[in-house]
């Protein structure tokens, strides 16, 4: 028996090894393009940026551990060009000599993983993606050669632009991050981003949403808005696509996402090859459709899987994809899970919306940090949809909680059962993951009715009036504009000062609104409480201003926004 | 409708805040004996060590601020001394003038918490427990007096006396932590508990196992051991029971485990009287049977859930009970959930065990920490059992992470199919809770046999020669006594060094055992992997070591040990 790899990073390798691990008698291959197998293509931004120091830790493994451990014939430097089904052969160039082989197989397994988009640029400036031990090669030479007052343009705000961004702030490079469309960072709702955008431009990152690069020449790029701005160096961080030409090539059917479609075993349309990682269609969790996801853990366990398969151990199908995930960004944790609420919208599916502010931890031990989180649920069945987080600490625990849960078919407000682990340098007493829950219920049941951020002024205008229950100082620290200040602790003795028509209560992050709305309604008040409070509203305004600058900017360059 | 709350902490001030939120009309008193009501009692030993600094922050709320938000009626200094169910009448003594009246009600939350068990010890050496703030105040002003050289003897390695010590040692205080059993912190397993104890030491704490407090006198305590510890202060953290002293009165009814017994609404068997907290049985997510778990987490829950049931909201009844738990130790952080090995062996529950020891994050990323977990499984159904993980970083992350995943009903295996967030600073691409799945998969398929380090001596007893497959360095560096050194990525040149007969193979941590175990089954060995490896096996022999001369000590001194 014998098995060709294609391509050594996360998916092939994991495949290569879980192959050997069961199975000592096979031959096993791997072919891989670059120079290097088995790196950490996740750590790259991060060596850029100096906190990975040791450019040889990236490299996880060699061809020579390889073939000591596990008996692996890993071949760098050979790329399969060709692969030939009925002959159950492929045709392998040795990029060094340029000589061309042909290679027999049992069985392949496809994990080529994705490309990047054609560039948009060009000119004499190098452009660079993120991917690869030799794109850090270059970026550091480059880097280096720029000085001191080195200047980056980063085209994308995805996780590769992001880390891209973080990095090279840590190395002292003025960075200018261009954006297409009116958002960075699409896995976040734009309130839950405006953190993020506040948090570029406090490290000095120039952002710009609404805008393309038209062009780039010697030490400059161009944008469709006219500007020009000064560049070393453009990472193209703007996104990947499947690779997929030797599938196509092969009669591999390729799905409707453009990746090659597998069943839950990572097999494809040809009985002897599998195929796993960035270059494969997931299913996804919400919809149950064709997906791409191009996460590092997924392709691991794909290729663990597609090795169980072709060792006959007869796995479990492949759960549907979440899409977790998580970057850090200038001392902020973002993460998110399933769907946001404009995919939620786009795709014309209800939802629920809760959005919180709690705290990392006890509020009276040290150290206790705010986040905001969101969460999505499908009203007709309390499932939760997906979640986002933007914080310091503990961001992290709690999106996998909430993954999790989702796996496991908790619903919204079965968060609020969960019993986790509770010390107060760790947490609450009430989780913010259990608190999620509450607020979910209370919805649910309707204890309570919300206002989302986006709503409340054609509320207003239809004539609820806005009441302000949060400390007479708070609102004089910053307040909706016309809002009526009626702080919660006098309410019962100030009902006079209330008018007759409908009630919008907001407090800074909606708990006390909680408790006015419950006090209001039991009252005879037709009221309801503006979910997150006056923290979801000031950075969802503030982010619809950005976005329709944003869009108006690039309806007058003439690009999609 | 009145409502009375006896006890004004975690339970009972839920319950009255909820209700107020659920009903604004209702007469709601909260009765409380000690001074203080809602004030942070997991935050008290941290007041102790001067990490939480003013102790305003300890109380959440007084009774005016919960009067203003509330419209609570909270009486402090007011301890209920009978409740009259037929009459539904409670008699009330006001401490400070010890009058004594009579308050009706129509509904009542008993949230009288837990009681410290007798104090073993008595004479003129102050003991004091870590409940209350009067608590933290005395001990505070003993510490004050004793000045630089005060000497602390604590009774009891659970929760409160680790919480003690650590917080203790933080004001440089000496400390003997005294542990009637064999073992310190009786939630984990004895190889588990090692790290704690060795950083115990290593912090300077003098830790005695297997010994009691016979007697205390003005400045020492003596032990059951014969010997005198020179002492200001003796922290009594032996362990609490259920305050059940109103309801036995009451004539409500009493589960088999001492607590009060209640339904899954916190009803009690009287249709007026709804109970919640640390006096009231819970329901054992492992065994369905009543449990004691005294975690603030659960009082609040239930707290809500009993408002929510007298005010009609229909409310689901309560999860069984996990037991989820996490504590701060010196650096360390020690998390478990569900049942341990000593507790399942002890109920005769089959089990598979598997200990792992992964990183906090991507190895190449800086900051990674080792932690080590063990997982408990049932071998019927690979429902998870149990688990316990020791470490620093991502402890608290993890084990959220499993008490969801045994909410959710997902299996062993089922754990590493968890689609967690993944950037490298945050985890891994295999996370430390998806390895743990991977494990228990191999070992539920009999892709490999492993050994415990408990088994280990039998079965080379029995004849199995055990071989290290770490590389030459790390076995000079520290070797299971006997064992055969032949470095994994040596194993196929050398099988002729091996023996015949069956081989228990064992690496660091299990991983490249695993490797070694596969490759040679596959040739035709007879072959198990030692579990959690070398490091699992370190930590167990000492442990058992430094058990056997506690439990000696305890014979010798004629206390059950």
């Amino acid at each position: 028996m014998k098995t060709l790899i294609i391509g050594g990073v996360a998916g092939g390798m994991s495949a290569a090894t879980r192959l050997r691990r069961l199975d000592e008698h096979a031959q096993i291959v791997v072919l891989e393009r670059g120079r290097y197998v088995s790196f950490a293509s996740c750590g790259l931004p991060y060596y850029v940026g100096g906190v990975i120091e040791d450019r040889d830790s990236l490299l996880l493994q060699t061809p020579e551990s390889l073939a000591a451990r596990f008996a692996l014939d890993v071949r760098v430097g050979h790329e399969v060009v060709a692969i030939d089904p009925a002959a159950k052969t492929v045709t392998v160039r040795e990029l060094a000599s340029g000589e061309t082989t042909t290679e027999t197989y049992d069985t392949l397994v496809l994990a080529a993983g994705s490309s990047a988009t054609p560039r948009a640029g060009s000119g004499d400036l190098p452009w660079h993606t993120l991917r690869t031990i030799d794109d850090v090669d270059h970026i550091a030479a480059l880097l280096g050669a720029a000085g001191a007052d080195a200047r980056a343009v980063v085209v994308g705000g995805g996780f590769i632009g992001l880390e891209a961004v973080e990095n090279l702030r840590a190395r002292g490079v003025h960075v200018t991050l261009v954006q297409r469309g009116p958002q960075i960072f699409s896995p976040l709702d734009p309130e839950m981003a405006q953190p993020v955008v506040e948090t570029l431009r406090g490290a000095g990152v120039d952002v710009r949403t609404g805008v393309t690069v038209v062009a780039s020449g010697a030490g400059h790029v161009d944008l469709s808005d006219g500007s020009r701005l000064p560049a070393h160096l453009v990472v193209d961080a703007s996104g990947v696509t499947p690779e997929t030409t030797l599938a196509v090539a092969a009669g591999l059917t390729i799905g409707p996402t453009g990746g090659i479609a597998v069943d839950g075993r990572q097999r494809t349309s040809d009985t002897s090859i599998w195929a796993v990682g960035d270059g494969v269609e997931k299913v996804d969790a919400i919809s149950a459709e064709p997906t791409l996801v191009t996460m590092a853990g997924l392709a691991n366990r794909h290729g663990r899987a597609a090795a169980d398969d072709i060792a006959g151990l007869d796995p479990d199908d492949a759960l549907p994809a979440l899409g977790t995930s998580i970057i850090g960004i200038l001392g902020l944790t973002v993460a998110t899970v399933g769907w946001n609420e404009k995919r939620l919208t786009a795709a014309g599916r209800p939802h629920r919306v809760v959005h919180t502010h709690p705290s990392s931890h006890a509020g009276y031990y040290p150290g206790a940090a705010p986040m905001a989180i969101k969460l999505l649920v499908d009203p007709a069945d309390d499932a939760i949809l997906g979640a986002q987080i933007v914080g310091t600490d503990g961001v992290d625990k709690r999106i996998d909680v909430i993954a999790t849960a989702m796996v496991g078919g908790i619903t919204a407000r079965g968060l609020a059962h969960l019993e986790l682990a509770y010390a107060p340098q760790y947490g609450s007493a009430k989780d913010p993951v259990n608190l999620l829950g509450y607020v979910a219920e209370n919805v649910a049941d309707g204890v309570v009715a919300t206002v989302q951020w986006h709503e409340l002024d054609e509320q207003r205008r239809d004539g609820a009036t806005l009441v302000d229950v949060r400390t007479a100082d708070e609102h004089v620290r910053g307040a909706i504009p016309g809002a009526l200040s009626v702080p919660l602790d006098d309410l019962r003795s100030r009902l006079h000062d209330l008018p007759a028509g409908p009630l919008i209560v907001h407090c800074q992050v909606g708990q006390r609104g909680h408790t006015a709305a419950r006090l209001l309604t039991q009252l005879g008040y037709e009221v309801s409480n503006l979910d997150g409070g006056w923290k979801t509203w000031a950075a969802g305004t503030a982010s619809r201003r950005a976005g329709e600058h944003a869009t108006a900017a690039s309806v007058a360059a003439g690009v999609r926004a």
